[in-house]
């Protein structure tokens, strides 16, 4: 089955699901914030097929998140992968991922891992949406609107929107 | 090919995955936010095949995450799909993912919406991992601990990176 790619759509979203949105990539994504760097051990830890392991390691590779590097110690696989800059910019998503299933999904009762600061020794705060000042935001209090590279189709979208809303 | 499911993992990014990690979920779900209810509305704003969309509109229905609703004007679909408070608590998760694509993917000079929050007309801040204290936390800051639900083979795994990272 061919899938269809949301490569061209006018949207961030989009864009970031068409890079990390595959089925296994946010998990081998957590493996790496976890530090796992070899193959053998995302296979391991994760249980998942090495084709499929391989594929997922190339595309992130290509897409500048995960980098691959010679190993120091050649005899437990030739390369690591390492998350780079762009890689390492996802830890909100992951984070907030986590925080959403472990809130409505697992139970807070039921927790397989909390994250703490290590310095404090505390849990990190909820990962939340909020002002430049620090407020913290409900989607009903956000509102989208066209940026410099909206199409012709996206202004004509969010105008709709933010008429429906009473916003415009 | 049937597909490995994620279920059995004692982590919640996976139990997150599961539920919202398909292919078009996500999206489904950005939708949702932009205020998209009914059935044509998801197809056409998004383009995909119906029983793709009517496959997922019921697994989130199911999950807890939309609700289906009577359309107050029947004519245009019997039924309106909206967020429920577990739908609403993904904001941060879309939030995320859009503005790191924003950064890394589309380029800030290009992007096609900015969120902005009504009351002030600005833009949203960047959503963050933060301590308590609202300090940003890089991941190398932040560390997992088992939580009440670890499993054995979860607690040795968190051990074990723990004393690779020197933090046991």
């Amino acid at each position: 089955m061919r899938r269809k790619t949301f490569a061209h759509m006018n949207c961030s979203v989009a864009r970031a699901l068409e890079v990390v949105g595959e089925w296994w990539s946010m998990l081998i994504l957590r493996e790496a914030f976890m530090g796992t760097r070899r193959f053998a051990d995302f296979q391991r830890h994760l249980g998942i097929a090495r084709n499929i392991l391989s594929a997922r390691l190339r595309k992130l590779t290509r897409q500048g998140i995960l980098r691959r590097v010679p190993a120091p110690d050649p005899r437990a696989g030739r390369y690591e992968y390492r998350l780079t800059d762009k890689g390492r910019a996802l830890f909100p998503v992951i984070t907030a991922l986590r925080q959403w299933a472990d809130r409505w999904v697992v139970g807070m009762d039921k927790l397989p891992v909390r994250a703490i600061e290590i310095a404090s020794g505390e849990d990190i705060a909820e990962v939340k949406v909020a002002s430049r000042a620090g407020r913290e935001l409900a989607p009903s209090e956000v509102a989208l609107v066209a940026g410099p590279g909206a199409t012709r189709a996206t202004r004509a979208r969010l105008a709709a929107i933010l008429k429906a809303r009473n916003l415009s």
